[in-house]
């Protein structure tokens, strides 16, 4: 059951106005949450990280799979020139229970908006949904999960990543990584 | 088909080691995606942290509910004492869907424990389960976002806050608060 081939409708992430010294943790989560959870490729907007691009090389070095990270100078040039549809996550939005049947019907490339410190409200017109994961005030992490476990209906649990160095070997009781010089 | 009443079972978070000057963000993130998708209490060990606390209590007494965390300067005493089930989230555990079932069908109320920087090895031992959501590294704020989902059903979605002073009004393109003195 396991799956190697990459889910459909493909996904992009856009991080918002990413603050090396603020948000290199929860940028560094959100991306590698997006990697493990079927995403193709982050871009991220704000200040340059290499630290962030490096952390999250490493990982795709080690852990396999082609997700790609960069950063954009303009998130409004990323959205206009966008091919596909555009997701913005938001507290804001319409409940993701109500407006999934229809992200999961259009077969375009999604562009998923995730907000940093303050979205400008014009992201708000641009999307083609707002969608809300609760509207309560939680994490651009956790909102990004639900939303990729919703829209691959749990496929992306069940994902291989071709070319990893490491691999666990899931067990009930204990670590075990397959690749590493000794278990963990 | 909004909920008010709590979810059963009923689940608790434990988070490991929590160091003030690193993991605040990281920390908030995870309480505040335990409180929005349906846990009702978290504690948390490492180091006592009130600004922590009181970012969560002012998220609560804006947005309502019970969710209430506490510190706890044995991470092994909460976990002995537990009278219910223990869940551990950890990739290298089994992967969710082969033990989500069993979970579910068991009514105890649930310590679900969610590591920090370095997870103690007797926590693998002490758990009833070791739970993986992907053998991949993310973040503990996606497991555990995914984990509740999925204990729940999506019924965690459908949550209504009792005593908040403010609620979001679903918005296609937009946003708006009752509530707040004005529209954000």
């Amino acid at each position: 059951m396991d799956a190697s081939t990459p889910l459909e409708p493909s996904v992009t992430i856009l991080r918002l106005g990413h603050r090396p010294s603020r948000d290199v943790r929860v940028s560094t989560h959100l991306l590698l949450a997006a990697r493990a959870l079927g995403a193709r490729r982050a871009i991220y907007t704000g200040v340059r990280d290499p630290g962030l691009e490096e952390s999250v090389r490493k990982v795709c070095a080690d852990w396999g799979g082609e997700f790609t990270v960069e950063h954009a100078s303009s998130w409004r040039r990323v959205v206009r020139e966008w091919q596909g549809k555009v997701v913005h996550l938001t507290m804001y939005g319409l409940p993701i229970r109500d407006c999934l049947e229809q992200i999961r019907g259009d077969p375009s490339e999604k562009l998923v908006v995730v907000g940093g410190s303050k979205v400008p409200g014009e992201v708000y017109g641009l999307a083609d949904w707002n969608v809300a994961v609760t509207g309560q005030p939680h994490s651009e992490v956790s909102a990004l999960a639900v939303f990729l476990h919703e829209l691959y209906e749990g496929r992306e649990l069940l994902l291989v990543s071709p070319g990893a160095r490491l691999k666990v070997v899931p067990m009930a009781h204990g670590k075990r990584v397959e690749g590493a010089a000794s278990d963990l």
